[in-house]
């Protein structure tokens, strides 16, 4: 076992006490960083970016060791499951993925299956090599996070063929045939489980379920076609020989609603965007879970006095870190191709600061 | 004061009993209507469409004359008053709506002033038209619903210039320069309130605040920079000489977590979107406001079965609408222009139909 120079964000995510708040940033390895787009401009393409392991190794690193972040996320793209079932994954210029065979029919879905995740041994490769070139002096510098998207967050995108602004087909399907969608979802949460798990093999000391698109689901819909497959991919993890101590953070954008039913799922923490209220959503839940979030990452457009600000209000808002809690500081949502990157030196400094006082042994 | 041969939307709003549940559509007189495209061919372009008093009665109507809803809703566009306020509407093909000079500087702010009503006369005039055409014999078929955006839903714009994935540059103001943001709040809660008096006065007998994007705010953000500038809209009309029995909805789309807030404005309903659970709702407000919504309007993609099926579910959500409670149906957001009308026929039916038994007196 290696030891960990920084574990703060796993005790966080463990609710055990530390002596700050840890920080990391959805998308920290991202398009805001100069020195992330040199790389993407040598790589060719964002494919090639993301399936080469030496380039995922050199991105991963980028943003930690221009900030003391807390943690690191593994450099993937959220599509490389559905790619790896054969949908054909490509991007092209200006637009967001699409693929080339969606799955819509009912005999595109019979077809579909768990891919053999040799298909997705680059993943795993990068998942190893970034866990090596986080040591200094044979010690890891910060855990590693793997991830993926959630069984609906990914069906979203395999039955549209890409990104939607209203999810016509794949709502469409849900309402008016919900076995089909229901076959997709569940070999998508079975090709997840074996995804995770594979990655936490590799090395992943933590693992993120990225359910993006759960919010645009109604009420009645989100249990049953979202946070039931999400369930199994946690439960599957946790049967898992070796990932017994891998927290797993659940996060669905726009999931604020949902947070009583998200910690039912038995993941460690949640994941919330910056329309939660952190300290109501702590009442809520966070005697069972840990919570991530939540700053509005258009925060970071403003000057380091304002973003300072709002850090502390966040920080006010969760309240003291005491016995039993755990909070990951992030941002709402990934972050901003147009952030300036000082800005982001600045919501570190001001987590890493001023969370000190809500740590602090109460006074007797 | 006219008679209307149909009261039960402005009964349910005001809490009061009612045989069944009223429906109206957001966007009824809209894209899926194929008379709805024929009109808009003859006007030439959307705008000719909403500034032209005998296109938007034409259109107004197109929906009452095709399905039995309980209310209708003046045909708008829901920027107005800011190009009343000169920022030089415009809407290019296939593209949203553009203001040729955004609000964005100091100057800009400073410049901004409420717009002179007279700008708005062709809208009131249509209100006049539109109440006049709905009677048949002397008596008013249903009422007329006017509404506006809400001042910060029209700030969006005005900042952005058009729409905007992001909100980046207002949102960039608003933790920047928060002061310029609250100034062009003001304004436009002024205005705001001036255009929906004037169009009370003009005979609309409900009004709905739309915040359409209301939802893309920090918690901590919506109270100050939204809801705050909705309130004093909701007060100004329930200050307003005759305007004392005219129901304000307010719809703040992705505001299912602040109803409680909401319901603190004085607005006599809150408009819900499909994510948020109808019976919850009830419990935290709805023995202080009428609840309208809240299907997800890609139900209607589905066939009548599944349509039939989804608004059973929403009424039971609900419950027994008994003393003291208000339900309106309607979806959770504006119907999509590729809703096949045939569907909306069956969505009604349903509605009427299904809600009965939950007005009926309970059984002794």
């Amino acid at each position: 076992m290696t030891s960990l120079a920084n574990d703060t964000f796993l005790r966080a995510l463990r609710r055990q006490p530390t002596a700050y708040t840890p920080v990391w940033l959805m998308r920290q390895a991202g398009r805001y960083l100069p020195e992330y787009n040199a790389t993407r401009a040598r790589a060719g393409s964002f494919l090639a970016l993301a399936q080469n392991p030496d380039f995922a190794t050199e991105v991963t690193l980028q943003p930690i060791d221009r900030y003391p972040l807390d943690a690191a996320i593994l450099f993937s793209d959220i599509l490389t499951v559905p790619d790896a079932m054969g949908l054909g994954l490509r991007f092209e210029a200006g637009e967001g993925p699409k693929f080339e065979r969606p799955v819509r029919t009912e005999a595109d879905v019979a077809r579909l299956a768990v891919p053999d995740m040799d298909a997705l041994r680059y993943v795993f490769d990068a998942v190893g090599q970034i866990r090596r070139a986080l040591l200094r002096d044979g010690v890891q510098r910060v855990p590693l996070i793997g991830f993926s998207g959630s069984p609906w967050t990914l069906a979203c995108y395999m039955v549209e063929g890409g990104g939607s602004d209203d999810y016509r087909t794949v709502k469409t399907m849900l309402y008016a045939r919900p076995d089909l969608l229901h076959r997709i979802l569940a070999v998508n949460a079975d090709a997840v489980a074996q995804y995770l798990t594979a990655q936490i093999d590799a090395g992943a000391q933590a693992v993120m379920v990225f359910d993006s698109w759960g919010g645009v689901l109604a009420d009645g819909a989100f249990g049953e076609f979202s946070l039931a497959y999400s369930q199994r991919v946690v439960q599957a993890i946790q049967r898992h020989p070796g990932a017994a101590d891998v927290p797993v953070i659940l996060f669905t954008k726009g999931g604020g609603q949902w947070l009583e039913a998200m910690a039912d799922t038995g993941a460690d923490a949640l994941g919330l965007d910056w329309t939660t209220n952190l300290g109501q959503a702590r009442a809520r839940v966070g005697q069972r879970v840990a919570l991530q979030g939540n700053l509005d990452p258009a925060v970071l457009f403003a000057p380091p006095a304002a973003i300072e600000r709002e850090v502390q209000r966040l920080l006010h808002s969760f309240g003291r870190v005491d016995a039993g809690a755990g909070h990951v500081f992030n941002l709402g949502h990934g972050i901003s191709q147009f952030t300036p990157p000082e800005h982001v030196a600045a919501l570190v400094e001001a987590v890493h600061t001023h969370s000190r006082a809500w740590h602090a042994p109460a006074q007797g």
